[in-house]
């Protein structure tokens, strides 16, 4: 525990291009530290996709990282966290990071009356992996959970205002209302984008959890556990890979992120 | 790790009842976790002391924690922290929380403009330790500090609400006012009792971090990660001691937890 690990990157691994919310948040929490991205741009969504795909594509990913020798890995994924996270911590010796835990206890310690909501993608929503961490951290909680398959579309569009975009958003969530929930999670590493939208359909007194502020928080504890944080003062140099379609990842990164980004187009197919 | 340590506490210590503001936390976020407090209530307040004896006297009671086999170690009391936390994770082989970190974080997450003041003892604010770890982990940011000497006699007296306190709490936060802070790092664990008062005097617009409820959640995680979680459904037993005054103790203890405590009284001088 005594050597600093200077100037080893963060890695972040997505199926595409909805893991840069965490990112965002990283370089806003974390602004010394660097980050090494992988979006998995040609096979994304993984949600449709069966258990042993989804279980070696991230491998693929992984091993990507691994090769880039990054300190630590975040699965900036609900998919891939769903399915692969567990494994990962066992075989890997660096902290390996998910999304849904932090979303999860994030919401456990925002809620005042326990009627939790959650949103996310049709297979996230289906593999009640939040309603199993819900209860795994807190035992009884009330849980709402909708699937919004027409909300990832939007954003993979740049759509994210408007009023056609607020009546998607209203007619989506329409069945998680009348609700008592007074904490709602963006299950969905893309939802963030929609978040003003959202909180304007279910009112103000509901408090909105993204994975991606909560990620990041814990992403710092754990680096500030295992000592592994960048002590450099320097501006850290951050680099962006996806697999996909380099000139949409590079607009709407650039986009989101609010500062140029040009990725580099890789093949991991095979890799692990 | 695949050995799951069922039923073994979280150790919990203060220098006295303030670090029953994180107990408070870590029952509602983790309701499912034991916890062995202990509060040095004889010794206490232990800012005004030397960095020789915080650093022995803690040292005691992380020994008497050691000894009822805890699997974790919270140092609810940011003297405590700055003085002892880094070696406390150096010689033990469980992990150690502190409370500044996890409320640094926090600040660092909430804030949008980067102005982030701090409240708490002398000895807190004299020690920089929060301006240290705002720093560490965000580089550029703007930290106004303000020692509270009023407040935590307030707390300890029961005098939590009503026009007196205001009047306190007012005169005591003026220097802090006007400043564009947009969080404020209640950076002491008596605070959050006067949390209501405090917001109402900064005004809405102000975001209150409670290391409470930081500290609690980075508990969580690391729980979680470390796989140290309890497993189990029944309800948990908690264990209160105090080395000081039982009756005031469990009055305040009550009163703050909202169910009946009944510590016993220990000593705990020369056991490490």
């Amino acid at each position: 525990m005594e050597v600093m690990q200077m100037k080893r990157a963060i890695g972040v691994l997505d199926s595409g291009v909805g893991g840069l919310t965490v990112v965002k948040e990283l370089m806003r929490q974390l602004p010394k530290e660097e980050i090494v991205y992988i979006g998995d741009t040609e096979r994304c969504p993984y949600g449709p996709r069966p258990h042993d795909e989804i279980e070696a594509y991230t491998w693929e990913l992984i091993e990507f990282l691994l090769k880039k020798d990054v300190k630590m890995i975040v699965i900036a994924c609900n998919t891939a966290t769903a399915v692969v996270l567990k494994e990962a911590r066992k075989r890997l010796d660096i902290p390996v990071i998910g999304v849904i835990d932090p979303g999860a206890r994030a919401a456990v310690k925002g809620t005042r009356n326990k009627h939790i909501g959650v949103i996310g993608t049709k297979m996230t929503i289906e593999s009640g992996s939040y309603e199993k961490a819900l209860r795994h951290v807190a035992g009884e909680v009330d849980v709402y959970s909708l699937a919004c398959p027409p909300f990832v579309p939007l954003v993979e569009a740049g759509e994210v205002s408007g009023e056609r975009v607020r009546q998607v958003v209203e007619e989506t969530l329409r069945p998680l209302q009348p609700s008592e929930m007074d904490t709602l999670i963006l299950g969905c590493t893309h939802y963030p984008l929609l978040a003003p939208v959202i909180q304007d359909v279910v009112g103000p007194d509901v408090h909105l959890i993204s994975s991606g502020d909560e990620t990041a928080l814990e992403v710092a504890a754990m680096l500030d556990y295992q000592e592994l944080e960048n002590g450099l003062d320097a501006v850290p140099e951050h680099a962006f890979y996806a697999t996909g379609d380099i000139e949409l990842f590079d607009r709407l990164a650039s986009e989101w992120l609010g500062r140029p980004v040009h990725a580099e187009k890789v093949e991991v197919t095979g890799i692990a």
